[in-house]
């Protein structure tokens, strides 16, 4: 048996929507679900208690960044990354791949694998997927992704092709270097936003009976409708009994249409990083909290919010500490806007349950203005 | 009666110290008291929360900060700073004169009070004894300080003594112009390191009755020992029935040595502003997190203490959260250098109670290193 297992709890009558449940060796965790981004091996302001406290289940940490820094090895001889950063919750971590292929110029692909230098002090690397598997391994999450190639949008249906055969390579390379009995290891579709390609992709992945499948290559910079579109194919492509994980994507509105085309986890750095710079999801659409209509607003950022930076906190308090630039306050919104997300998923989940997701949905749209109050 | 009155529990049989209770509107705080300090209405880094888990009772804010951002009167119409900050303890504001002083060539000093530059953009503004009473009115702490000037270190006697003698008529002046009862103002003693400038500012004030008064003018950038040597002549000079408060000091050996000179108070940046470049006070002495030597230290900052972060983080992992610029690794250090201080603060109070407040001295002196781990 797998470390990572999905039990289906309850199919939608809807949609494609699903309600379940990710078993981990750190606990349960209830689908469809939203995962924070813990880039350095920290959510950015946030405590591991704090995460706790607004419902975060699981997190995501970057191979790509903790490898440069602090090093695996160093991780590793922590005891791991739960250890290490002091979350007793799953964690799941990506394989470096989108940040490598990032790097621009700074990257070299081959068959192998990927040369790169680092970001931070230009020094040389190279990542394989035995590599990519080594250094998972020594981070020991509960969840490892495998090493593939987000291809960049737009590209040619050529390139697209060929990388995403690659990919498929390097997911059977992983495969064959991954031994950890207590990780899982998922497997990622490519294609980029070509449907017999993503029909491949899931052809080649399928067959190697990864426990879970990500989409990757999409939210990178196509409009949303297409986005849609390409979930709405490649999603029937997938097990029905395994979860499907859509990378890097984390809007509310993408979240609800994700779901209903099928997905059962997300991850974004969006929220937290928006929230940084004093922009923060309301019920009523986006705010943004430097405005100086809300210099004398004494509401709370969202009245409707129940999490600890709208039961205490006013508008004009936040609004001054963004002007002084007072660490609280992006830690405030940054609360603020985990907390909205992940609530946001359990009124997702229970509207599964009720079979009133399309209600949800659309009072959703109703009330959220998409271009800000 | 005072919206603020000094309960005397106990003095200490070997030394001035003493042990007292605070009554505040916002509730009693027993002292000798270190005040974190929250300049712009947020003691940096932290949330009030935090601040009260980790046992602050009282804490002080800045006029000059204030005034200038948000603005007393946003705060007034706030609710008043407890409500704009949401922290229902006892909070006490300086007068914003040290902070003006400091701008030099930004200001000018006539009898009439102080015109100043704004440091933020240049703007010009004019505090006087009455304005400053007005402005801290409006924010509305518990213990409002008189506008007082603070001189500079060293200073020539005859200046001290013009500035003393300025500072007490503005204290009169303050005086005629504070009506709020529910708020206290207290007296600042000045006479920079002359004694009998020290006398004569007490003979001054004294009569007009604050219901506290607190030492300024010093930790100014005189050494250690001649601090000391102020406190120990100036101290008796106040009347044993109200509290007395030393502004600006806040390391460990000087919270010891003030306590045993008779001090009730005491407010600083430095644990927190140290705590942002990853210095720690440990028992051990201060600890510069970045060195490379605590690269692959699994153990605690401080393995004696009990706060948040020594019992959840290692010192590998806040090393690499300040090498990597992660927000949790100036809140971790933060919160622990408060803990600190605050929880130094109770073995005092211990220590007065049970009169062993030398031997905790000679222990502490035994185990902090003055230069650092």
């Amino acid at each position: 048996m797998p470390a990572v297992t999905y039990e289906l709890i309850k199919k939608s009558k809807e949609s494609r929507a699903r309600l379940g449940v990710l078993h981990t060796p750190h606990g349960d965790v209830a689908t469809p679900v939203f995962m924070p981004v813990g880039t350095q091996a920290t959510v950015k302001a946030m405590s591991p208690r704090e995460l706790e406290e607004i419902g975060s289940r699981i997190i995501l940490s970057n191979t790509y960044h903790l490898y440069l820094r602090p090093g695996h090895e160093l991780i590793k001889q922590a005891g791991g990354l739960h250890k290490f950063m002091a979350w007793d919750g799953p964690i799941l971590t990506d394989s470096g791949g989108f940040q490598v292929f990032s790097l621009g110029d700074l990257r070299k692909i081959t068959e192998e694998g990927v040369e790169f230098r680092s970001h931070i002090d230009g020094s040389k690397h190279l990542f394989t997927p035995e590599r990519v598997m080594e250094i998972e391994m020594a981070l020991g999450p509960d969840i490892a992704m495998a090493f593939d190639e987000c291809v960049e949008y737009p590209t040619t249906y050529e390139y697209a092709k060929r990388s995403m055969e690659r990919t498929s390579r390097w997911a059977e390379r992983c495969l064959k270097a991954h031994n950890k009995e207590e990780q899982a290891l998922f497997g990622i579709v490519q294609g980029s936003m070509f449907k017999d390609l993503r029909e491949q992709s899931a052809r080649d992945l399928i067959p190697m009976d990864f426990p879970g499948y990500a989409i990757g290559g999409l939210s990178v910079g196509e409009e949303k409708p297409l986005m849609y579109e390409v979930l709405d194919y490649t999603v029937p492509l997938l097990p029905e009994n395994k979860p499907r994980y859509l990378m890097g994507v984390g809007s509310p509105d993408c979240l609800i249409e994700g779901v209903i085309l099928g997905i059962d986890m997300f991850d974004c750095v969006l929220p937290t990083r928006i929230a940084r710079n004093g922009t923060v999801f309301t019920k009523s659409g986006k705010l943004v909290i430097r405005n100086a209509k809300y210099k004398h607003d004494f509401t709370p950022l969202d009245p409707s919010c129940d999490c600890y930076t709208c039961r205490t906190f006013s508008r004009a308090y936040i609004r001054h500490l963004f002007n002084v630039d007072e660490i609280l306050g992006l830690r405030l919104t940054t609360t603020h806007n985990l907390y909205y997300l992940l609530h946001l998923m359990k009124l997702v989940q229970l509207a599964i349950k009720e079979d009133t997701l399309f209600e949800l949905r659309e009072e959703f749209y109703r009330n959220y203005l998409s271009d800000g109050l």
